[in-house]
């Protein structure tokens, strides 16, 4: 795939400073960059817009809001604030989307940590839809079940996507959380216009951990040419994301993880 | 839940030989083990089952037939042979069924590892009959498609059961592997008295390997209570097996992961 429908995640290139990352994108005439809220903690969100539009990139995602399920009245309000704050720096940066990691089953009760979740976004979308902000659900892989999102699978992400029905919720689409589902070519279809975000990165074996154990886009099995095109015929025209967690490439240079990933991505 | 529905897998207490294991059951009044057919190649498992008969124990399982998606055609005539071999074993011990792991999907065509595993089972089924062997797919985590079984929810494992519609093909539903899945009750309920087996063990994180990181049950976060009285709800009758592939309880004495094993059964 051309590198002028890419994007690159900040967590990718996770030692990269903001300009860094800039650099990189602009000296390689990819597009776009998308930001992890660390990126840009240090400075400040308004000085991070600034730099990023100066350089004429857009954001396709601000990573993340959500983490809704809590034990305590005042935990979820703490959340619920967190939640709102990344919505304001979405809206600061012009974003494409905030994505949405919805939280783990903090207790046995998958149900009401689900419960949680609904009434959570449900809460936030108004917020956002002000702001001129979409919130973009990223169904997780099952493994992520009991530490970041219940939301297990895209045909759950489509039916809470439905079941709230704000114009701004929908869906970001990330090739590691779902390949695995014989159901994945009818769910992308059903998300069609709903899907505000695609990411690409790779299943490679052994796992080593739940969270960062994923490959650049090739080193594995999943067929990512097959899963762009799907999500271009459900009716995608954004730009691709290159989204890998990775202990293995977060140890090598700038200089390697990037030829890898763009490498990569061309490969597509 | 009382030890007299308890049934103990081989794989729980991997170091055990075959009558270590079934003095285990014994002297703890557990009516049922079930077998890796590592348990008994050494034996041999005309041995194996008449040293359980004397015993007095019913197998509930032997694992496992399966491992159908293959690159050639004389490799997928080698696994044949293997499984019907397996059948044959589950005939010799009488066991209550054979748990198929269909297979990984070995390339990056997904749709046609799946097709492999559903011919393949369509061909051992009539086999199988013959024997009087029951198959019982188990529909994996999807962490495990790519090293383990492309069958990865319930959902999938039942359509392909109703596609085949062999009487003597059904599910071995592990809650390890379907827990996550939001329409796991559902699925449970339609599988009904098609379910053969069914497994118990825990989810605990962190994650430190698709295949043996799990936890006995009551060490994690898995509503087992709940998922037991689902499957009895559908019909099912038999015993429940306790089976966790487990790391760190492999490095344990086999008394220590006895009492963990069946206290964690009494506490379900």
């Amino acid at each position: 795939m051309n590198l002028d429908r890419c994007s690159i995640n900040s967590i990718t290139l996770r030692a990269a400073r903001l300009q860094e990352l800039i650099d990189v994108a602009v000296s390689h005439s990819v597009p776009g960059v998308a930001l992890w809220r660390d990126v840009y903690s240090g400075a400040g969100v308004v000085s991070a817009a600034k730099q990023i539009r100066s350089a004429g990139l857009r954001v396709t995602s601000v990573c993340r809001g959500g983490m809704f399920p809590a034990r305590s009245a005042s935990e979820r309000a703490a959340i619920a604030a967190d939640n709102r704050r990344a919505v304001d720096e979405a809206h600061e940066l012009d974003a494409e989307c905030l994505v949405m990691v919805c939280g783990a089953s903090t207790t046995k009760d998958l149900a009401a940590a689900r419960e949680q979740i609904e009434s959570g976004l449900r809460g936030l979308a108004p917020y956002a839809a002000d702001a001129g902000v979409r919130l973009a659900i990223e169904p997780m892989h099952p493994m992520m079940i009991a530490d970041r999102s219940a939301i297990t699978s895209l045909t759950e992400a489509n039916d809470v996507v439905e079941r709230i029905g704000a114009p701004n919720l929908g869906i970001a689409l990330d090739a590691y959380h779902v390949w695995w589902d014989v159901s994945m070519a009818a769910q992308i279809q059903r998300a069609g216009k709903k899907l505000f975000s695609v990411q690409v990165c790779d299943w490679v074996t052994p796992i080593t951990g739940q969270l960062s154990s994923r490959g650049m886009p090739g080193e594995g099995v999943i067929d990512l040419k097959d899963f762009v095109s799907q999500a271009d015929g459900a009716g995608y025209e954004g730009l691709i994301e290159i989204e890998v967690l990775s202990d293995r490439w977060w140890s090598e240079s700038l200089e390697n993880a990037t030829r890898a990933a763009l490498s990569g991505f061309a490969g597509i």
